[in-house]
């Protein structure tokens, strides 16, 4: 049978750093699906428009597609991925094939979002709103070429309003807490208390 | 008799912002004492020596010096206050005449970390660790030519620590706490509130 864990929390908190790291620790074949692959195509606006949508709205997400997916992995099927361009906003032409395993590790901030029983064990990633914003910050002016100004206007004037309403209260629904606020690599610890938890929940 | 005014708050809080809008809006002639000034001259080390020290604990700012100035500003009389070159750590050979007036506004990081009987009213000027983490960043690296790298480096290693151990506990010894979480200009309802809590304390 197939196992579904989420791993959701805020911008920075470094779900794709524990995915992976949960993912090598784990007995058996293991996939990660992230979430941010089901931005929904916005090609039907012009770019001016596209760039007024908000993105950090649930609503942005085609959590139906991605339902649908997850549901065909369970089932043994491999799925095609979208792929999406975050610059233009838009999804692109070429879809990537991932093939179902035994275990699948979704991620993404508003993973919660969806109905929650469709994931068997659900993480929360959590770090201080300081700390998530350091690293985006960096992430976003080294890897994406942004400037600071843009980074910080578009985190105080959308990322954060939004984290605290769609995103904190998730925290609530999660199986398991990983905190996150250091850059020390991963916590040996809370990834053993993590799978022990994963371990007795599935069974 | 002259009247003094503390306001204090974490890096990027917006306290000099805050000192220039109390200061608009004061009866009377009023001068601003920043305590960044008195950081300690460490022209006996070297650069090397001078960069390992830890510039966020409130034992690096000489606060004898600051409360003799006060006490002789209080008394009527002027100071020279030094001048602090932060780039080299070392106290300049120049300092500045600074008059006593009417109102004095103290303004510090660590500033209720001084013995609090010494100013008439205390103002705690509060944000969100993020939002203040943003303004640290825009300002250091447009005005002080810093990279984001080594900003971020330092608020997560010595800045944030320090603020929660130093400056956090000092909310709960001030009068007043304005809120500045926004960027839009002063707040003139909360002005308002907290100049008549001023006016009411000092009579």
């Amino acid at each position: 049978m197939v196992k579904v864990l989420a791993i959701c929390g805020g911008s920075g908190s470094g779900k794709s750093f524990l995915a992976h790291a949960i993912k090598e620790n784990l007995p058996s074949d293991t996939v990660i699906l992230s979430y941010d692959n089901y931005y929904r195509d916005q090609s039907h606006l012009s770019f001016q428009e596209r760039e007024k949508l908000n993105y950090d709205d649930p609503a942005q997400l085609d959590g139906d597609l991605f339902l649908q997916h997850l549901q065909a992995l369970k089932s043994g099927e491999s799925v095609r991925i979208p792929q999406y361009d975050f610059a233009s906003h838009t999804r692109k032409k070429v879809s990537k094939p991932l093939s179902s395993t035994e275990w699948i590790i979704c991620e993404g901030i508003m993973l919660l979002t969806l109905p929650k029983d469709v994931f068997d064990f659900a993480i929360y990633v959590d770090a201080d709103d300081d700390v998530r914003l350091a690293r985006r910050i960096v992430r976003d002016t080294t890897l994406r070429g942004r400037t600071i100004e843009s980074v910080v206007a578009q985190y105080l004037s959308s990322v954060k309003p939004m984290h605290k309403k769609h995103v904190e209260p998730c925290r609530e629904l999660a199986d398991f807490v990983y905190l996150n606020n250091h850059n020390n690599g991963i916590d040996r610890q809370q990834l053993e208390h993590l799978l022990s938890a994963v371990h007795s929940k599935l069974g």
